[in-house]
């Protein structure tokens, strides 16, 4: 490996923790060092729990197998998937920091136009402590960055923004494409780098990715679920999308702000679209449903916490989707499940923040 | 002047007019020969009609002053605005192109990162052409672009997109700020090019600045009214905000895209944030009670053509803003000559389109 060349300043060291699911040796690590070192890993050992997963030296980590979450969880563990990138959720659960980044052992470190390595954790962290501007576009792109600000025509009022829930980042090289277009495109890379983060707005629900992903986890924690894949589960591959349009519609009804853009990390491997095909073609054919539920959800102005507005959700996903396909009963009960396990793993933590801004405008 | 470096391909020669507000000789054009001279330019003069604009040599182009305006449209003339750029409006509706590129006479050639001139208008036409995406959020911006597509959890029954009405461009080196903003960082540039074109959401409204702006005519000619402004009038710089707010909620009624992002233009001289100040203030307090109306409007069925919603949208300016200010009622009535002028001087054209794709959904 390379010596490193940045020497990272260690930004909420002691209120991040970085999510990391895997079923391998964690050698992608090494890219990572610099940036990561000072960091907690909760790394969620996913397939066979006798399986020993390697862990460069000097890394301060948690591992969790499947042994560990059922014996944590109980009965209740069946909420968390298992052979699934889905199963990360879990780290979330037990993280007792404010902050998650949350990547996939696939993903190393891009480099700017300018040839430099991105300390694409240094960015989320810029992103999530500074605000979201959810009610309005602004052309040019975060008003928060250096350089930029609001643009002629952006309400006064609005320029304060709201907190900043969640951080989506994006991947140079192997672009996050489903099955049928990787099997339509398999040789296109993502080589554009996009120097903007913007705020996803109100009302818009967008495709979030698992594998470069930050959130505040005091703000949307509880919602953070990424449903019930993989093993004895109809589909896999959309526990990142479930968890996206559930937190896109609870960040618009708490008044949350969801950012997207940079950082971009390297993307090293696609995943074989021939196996993915598999996993996904039910959620091609359900998502046609699903979206428009998302799109019309509208939450009750009692729903003032995380918790309140997903139990809410997984009411409406039964009354609404049970009928599309059982599998939407077991999801919700999932959901229900989740919150439980979430709750009594963080019993005085998020269960009652209240929002101070209380619902959106 | 340099020598032209690049030889343009003149995409649309015959179905593209360029309108310039302008109060001097347009020495400017020099810059943009290249990429301008295969086009019909329509220039508005404003201010005293007495004095000759100079346009230099070989364009080929029609010119308008107040006196010419007076006598095409009679009484009606009252609608376009005098001693603003909002002027330029005037150029849309004698068009009788299919697409227009307006353009401010102080924006020059930017060059792209790699040092190459960018040809503002071809990228325009190219976002024009290709299909925008206002119903959920694509994460690698546009989809349609070389290189990029649809991610992972974009639900294919949205991917053919839907006609894109407008392309708004970008600015570099002096950006677009309001005159608080102006004083507060008088040394403030906009150095980062962003190098991506994406489609402002449905529900979204967005500060559309009328400096580099292109638009189908035929899609949303009739909405694109720049309004009341200058001499005689309260306010100023609110043309192309009120413009774009009102094509923004039409467009989301109609099923239309608008773009944002490339291409970007080099705004070479920033106007007198005092003068801006006076123009401005009734503006910056308006926009709040603006904002919300423009929000919440929504457009009944039965409006299927622009210049039914304009007409709709006109009315609702009445019943809601009038107590804003008086000023709204004058605008309101204005907005109705405007679609009057606008048939009147397109008789069988945009008067009847009904898109052929209805309401969106």
């Amino acid at each position: 490996m390379a010596e490193p060349s940045v020497t990272p300043t260690p930004v909420l060291k002691d209120e991040l923790d970085i999510v990391i699911p895997t079923i391998r040796n964690l050698d992608f690590l090494e890219m990572w060092r610099p940036f990561f070192q000072p960091y907690h890993l909760i790394i969620v050992q996913d397939g066979d729990p006798s399986k020993t997963i390697k862990v460069p030296e000097g890394f301060d980590y948690e591992l969790y197998n499947r042994n560990d979450i059922n014996r944590i969880l109980g009965p209740k563990a069946s909420c968390i998937s298992f052979k699934d990138s889905a199963c990360r959720c879990f780290g979330y659960m037990v993280s007792k920091k404010k902050y998650v980044y949350t990547i996939d052992d696939d993903c190393f470190v891009a480099k700017d136009p300018s040839g430099k390595d991105i300390n694409a954790l240094e960015q989320h962290i810029k992103n999530l402590l500074c605000p979201s501007t959810p009610f309005f576009f602004n052309t040019l792109y975060d008003p928060y960055r250096t350089g930029a600000d609001f643009v002629r025509g952006y309400p006064f009022s609005l320029r304060e923004g709201v907190p900043t829930a969640v951080s989506h980042g994006l991947w140079l090289n192997i672009p996050d494409y489903d099955a049928p277009t990787q099997l339509v495109k398999p040789l296109e890379r993502n080589t554009r780098y996009v120097d903007a983060v913007m705020t996803i707005p109100k009302g818009t629900l967008f495709p979030m990715c698992g594998m470069n992903l930050a959130f505040n986890r005091e703000l949307i924690g509880p919602a953070m679920y990424f449903g019930l894949m993989g093993d004895g589960q109809p589909i896999g591959r959309y526990d990142d999308m479930w968890a996206g349009w559930c937190i896109k519609v609870i960040c618009d009804h708490l008044g949350l702000g969801v950012k997207t853009g940079l950082p971009y990390i390297w993307h090293s491997k696609a995943s074989n679209p021939f196996v993915n095909l598999k996993k996904e073609y039910k959620g091609i054919y359900w998502q046609e449903e699903l979206i428009p539920f998302f799109q019309s959800v509208t939450l009750p102005k009692e729903c003032t916490t995380v918790q309140k507005c997903y139990l809410e959700l997984s009411k409406q996903v039964k009354a609404k989707l049970g009928k599309v396909d059982d599998y939407f009963n077991k999801l919700a009960d999932a959901m229900v499940t989740w919150i439980e396990a979430w709750d009594e793993l963080n019993p005085s933590g998020a269960k009652s923040v209240e929002l101070p801004n209380g619902v959106a405008k």
